[in-house]
Parts: C-alpha cells; structure tokens; sequence
C-alpha cells in the first residue's frame, strides 16, 4: 500500500513510517521539520540527539526493503502540497503533522493563534486536496483522547446513542478540550466529519493516549535511525519525564494532587495501530472514530511506578507535587472504551516494570544532555 | 453601559448599534468594511442602497442621544483592535465581526479556509485582550441555531443533561455543522467555553436563527441610516430572498423538498435580543448558551406564505423545486428550545402576512437594483 505519513519526522511518525516502510508498504514522509525550531525556540532539545532529517532518510533507505522517499513540505503551503501528493498518490495518509504539545499552545496568544491556524489550515488543505486529487484515498488522522475532557460519564469512542426525551440518536460525543491544542483537534474532527458527509471521503480519527517509550523495533537498526526522547516540561510526557527526572536525581514532579487520570499507549503500539486503521480502511463517506490507548493510569499512579522502578535500580526518586499549572479537575471520574482496535487485531504491550526500568537506563545513558532547567512548569494556563 | 458591537456596519450589527445607543447605552462599532468588499468579489449588492460607514455613523451621531463612535479595525490585527478595547473600556462586546455566509465558506478552498481563519483568529484575538484589558466585560457573541444540524432528538439551549449508563452530566450539546461556516462557529464556541473555564470570563452565545426583515424604528429615522437587504444566493437569507423573487416576478426558489426546518427570528427581535443579553450578563467563569429565534418554519412554509402574501399584492409567485446545492436532510425531526431570552423579557415579534406584505413592497420600491442574474444557486457543496 503506498501510505503518506505527514509529520513523519515527528516522535510518532518517524517510527510509524519505519514500521510501515520494513512491513513492505511504499512509504513516503512529509515533514517541514518545524519540531526541530521550536526546539531552538525554547532551547531544548531530543535527550538522545538525532540526526537531520536527511541523514535518517538516507540511513533508512540502506534498510528499506522497498522504496522510501521524503517531501520537504509546509501542510499550510497548498501548491507544495498538492505537487507532493499529485506525485506520490497514496492510497492512505497518516496525518501526525501539527503542533502536537498543549503547554506550547498555552504560551501565549501567538502560539495560541499559530496552533489553531496551523493545525486547522494544514488539515483542510489536505481534505480539499483529498477531494480533487486522491477521492478514494483513506485518511487515518492523530486526535487525541484529550479531546473528550473528563466528563462524568463513559467515554465512547466518537460517538454517543443519546436516549432524550423519548427519542434517539447517536450523535459526536460531546468534547470539552482543555487547552488551545486540543481544541484545534477538536476542530479538525468536526471539518473532517464534514468532509466525509459532503464529500463521501473517507477517515479514520485516532483518538490516542499518551504516548510513552523511545524505540521501535526498527529505530534501534541503526544510530541515526534514533527516535526523538523529549523530557522538557513542553513537549516531554508524563511517563518519559518522570523517567529522566528518576535518572537524574530529580524529583518527580505530579502536578497537582496527581488524580488525573488519562489512557496511555507504548509507542510500539502507536505505530501497530496506524497499521491496523490502514488494512482496514474505512468506508467512503465514513468518519470513523478510535480510541487509540491501551490502559487507564492516573498521574500519581505513573509516579508510584517510576518511583518503585527506579528503587530497583537504587535511585530514590521522591514524589513532589507542584501546583498544577494547568486548568483541570484533579479527582474525577474517567472511563473510556478502548475495544475498537483491539477487535482489529491489536495486541497491546502493557506498561511492564522493566519497561520502565529501560526507559530509565535509556535516560541514564544520556544523562550528560539532560537539562534540569527544563523539567519545572514554565507554562501557566491562567 | 458602554458597549462595543464588532461587525457594526453589517445586517446585524448596524441596527443592533443603533437601537442601543438610541436606548441611551455607549455604543462603539468596529469594523473593517469587509462585508462591503465581499460584495465587490460577488459582483452584488445590497437592494437598498447604503452610504458608506463613515457617512451613517456621521448621520447617527446627529440623532444619538449620547455619544457614538466607530474604529476602522480588522480583528486579525491585535494591535490595533488592542488599542481600540483600551480606549473604549467597553463593558460588553457584541461580537458579530465574521464571514457569515455558507455558501460563500463553501465557494472553494481558499473561501473556506479564509472563513474559518478570518472567525477563529478574530475570536481568539478577542479573548486574549479581554484576558489581559477588560477581565469583567461580558461577551455577547453570535452563534447561530445552524451549529446544532438536524439531530433526531430535541436541541436544547447550548447543553444536554445526559443519562448514560447509570451516570449523569450536563455536556456541550453535540454540534453537527452544515458548512465550513457553521464550523467555523462550532470551533468559535468550543474556544469560548474554554476561555470562560480557564480565565473566568463571562460570555453569552446567542445562537441565532435564520434574521428577516430589513428596518428597525432607527434605521428608518433617516435615509443614510437605512439597512442593508441582501437577496443574492450567497448573502440573501430564504425570507427575504423569497420576498425580492416575488416582487421581481421570479419564481420561489426553494432548494430541494423544501422540508428543512429551521428557526426563524425578525432582525427587531435581533436588536432587542442583545439587549436582554446585555442587560443580563454571564456570571464570571460561565459560558451561557441562548438559542435566539422566535418561531420554526421549513423552508416551504415559508415560500407558502410569501406566495400567499404576493397574492394579496397581486403577485402570482410561483414556487420551484430546485435540485439541493447544500448537503442537508431534506426532511427531518426539528424541535429546539427557545425559552431563555423569553424568560428574560422578550416579547417576540412573530411572522404576520404584513410583514411578509411589507417586505415585497420593500423590495418593489428598489425594483431597479435587482440583480436576477445573481439569485439561482452557484456554489455547490459538492
């Protein structure tokens, strides 16, 4: 299948392209390495540095064993767009390239008003060239469980069969998404949903958790294969930076009273997950929604597990709460299918001790590039 | 009260301007006249013809009772809608300031993606600026009843208490959009909730029917004062554009079956509406929902009724079925609260065979700038 991967240079898909590209599907990436600047912009950087764009591209093509290519495109600029996809005509594309970190959302207006504009412009230039030049293509767009909030019912994967006044139906389930980041997403799913009606295109939205861990199976081939380990308190997840605040003597930092619980996914799931939405496309017109994680934790329940590995490699890691710097409940309910997937063949990796334990050493390893600066909350969102 | 009204020199805006500062309040409009250049691209015009901004607002302030003004302001530009909202001090904005026709969102891509940048960045620029200048002031914006769609359950105002398995919460209303303008609104809203939420601002979302009628008792003080009467197929709402097809002799043009039903509301119901909501603001941190329209028609009610009232004037007005440009049901379960501006003291004007009467005669008197050229549907949804 030939499959497009926008973001590709990105921490999830790079490692799905590889995945994709080593499982025999004609791969090509598309990325304008804007990652890579905001990096400069707030003076961090990958724990495990990574080489350009380029040189991974060309280290993967020794590995590929079918072609693999790279478009060097901006999603907002719409003619670079349309040239790279008028060339390679992809029977799917994974869409992972937009601003992907809530606290860079929440710096201020501008980063605000980039987020949304940047996420919003990059998806409907690709419906509208979707609709023009590739109508049957299948679209597997990255959402994000965060979209839903907390509500005090169960979470359903999209959709919701309401049952109200003695009538029914089933309709998007209602979101209440807390930051400018997961807005845009927001905003996405509902343009996406109406391309799909209007236009008879067909999407997959993947409503992921949060993604933990470093390496796939095919990023450890070789050292410029690397995938990207992000800690700073921007971009880093929870799971990871605890990792790398236990392997540098740090405290773990819980935000608040550490009761918010969310849905996590290993990394090697993500990239298995994209390859199940693919094989098993959805239909034309269909807007298709998965709720793509494996297990429910909450925050303080990652620090117990990072604090209990990391005693197993004789590291105390202290549990410290800091006043939450974001707007959220911090004791709620939260229950969210998860079956869609694994109906469609996913075996999950749940999160294991010696995982952690890993991710820990990985940590260690590059201990000497961890910046302890970057680890506390610089981002308020009031 | 000091009050700024954002797209003031538009359909709504204007007349909204006026009725309040005629009241007493301190009205500001702000505007960058774009409505004015859309009607350049479109090759249209208003049927009654309008003097430029600057020479309404000259001939206003002759009437108002106290005093008037208005900034030449594009919200997409923070600096100078910053330096507006400082002096001003308003202590609420009605922010009608957006693309707000449909089909002109769904003209192409580039129409689209202006539509929903144009609307999202002039909100958040908004937001931000009351965040930082004027924290109290309550926003009154306009949404509009077509962000609900036509689910198959009762619409209620803004929120739905749900009961699913065995729990209860009272959730943002599922939105299904028909346009990338009613989209755009939807992401407006969901951004609004937000900001409410995380900086404790007080807005009012007044969704909004479909508006008829042209003047209100200000608008008819004075000729310059006169409003707009849009009746071409990107810009003219059904009424209204029935009401110009009768007096031009021209068939009803009614889009498919004609059994899309929606609510419906006379533009001195608009005025007095945002009024109430003034009067009446949100408590800090809340997001309040109103649905602002008076009564439900379908669309072939509606052309039933003109028909009849063209009789009267000796009109035959015949009434066509086109095929449907948009994507929409064409029949369809329709019943949505509107009980909460009533509550607060509206006192609704209803559809009367006069009105309808003085309408046709409106658009008789204007004969001569009918354009039938630019009636029939020209943009598609497909």
């Amino acid at each position: 299948m030939r499959i497009l991967i926008t973001g590709g240079d990105g921490f999830c898909g790079w490692p799905t392209a590889l995945y994709l590209s080593n499982k025999g599907h004609e791969v090509a990436i598309l990325d304008n390495e804007i990652r890579r600047e905001w990096d400069q912009e707030l003076g961090i950087a990958s724990l495990i540095s990574i080489p350009t764009m380029e040189e991974r591209v060309n280290e993967w093509q020794k590995h590929a064993p079918v072609p693999f290519r790279a478009y060097h495109v901006d999603m907002r600029d719409y003619d670079q767009l349309v040239n790279a996809i008028s060339e390679f005509q992809p029977e799917a594309i994974v869409h992972f390239a937009e601003q992907r970190s809530a606290p860079y959302s929440m710096i201020n207006r501008e980063h605000a008003v980039f987020t949304q504009t940047n996420n919003i412009v990059g998806t409907l230039n690709l419906l509208y060239i979707m609709k023009e030049i590739v109508p049957d293509c299948h679209l597997i767009k990255l959402g994000t469980m965060g979209e839903y909030g907390t509500p005090n019912i169960d979470i359903e994967e999209g959709y919701l069969t309401i049952e109200y006044n003695g009538r029914t139906d089933t309709l998007p389930y209602p979101k209440q998404p807390p930051s400018m980041y997961h807005l845009s997403k927001v905003h996405d799913s509902h343009n996406i949903m109406f391309a799909c009606k209007s236009w008879n295109l067909r999407a997959t939205d993947l409503n992921q958790g949060v993604v933990y861990g470093v390496q796939t199976e095919e990023t450890l081939m070789h050292p410029l294969l690397t995938n990207r380990f992000d800690y700073d308190d921007v971009f880093g997840t929870a799971l990871n930076r605890f990792c790398v605040e236990a392997a540098a003597d740090h405290a773990l930092t819980v935000y608040g009273q550490g009761g918010q619980t969310r849905g996590f996914i290993n990394i090697k799931d993500t990239v298995r997950c994209i390859e199940i939405a693919a094989m098993n496309p959805a239909k034309p017109g269909e807007f298709r929604v998965f709720n793509q994680f494996t297990e429910e934790f909450s925050v303080q329940d990652l620090a117990n597990k990072v604090q209990s590995a990391a005693n197993k490699l004789n590291i105390e890691a202290h549990i410290e709460h800091l006043p939450n710097p974001r707007v959220e409940l911090e004791q709620h309910y939260y229950h969210a299918a998860h079956t869609k997937l694994v109906e469609l063949g996913l075996k999950p990796h749940l999160l294991q001790e010696e995982d952690i334990m890993s991710f820990i050493q990985i940590a260690m390893a590059n201990k000497d590039n961890i910046r302890l600066d970057k680890i506390m909350p610089s981002v308020s969102w009031r």
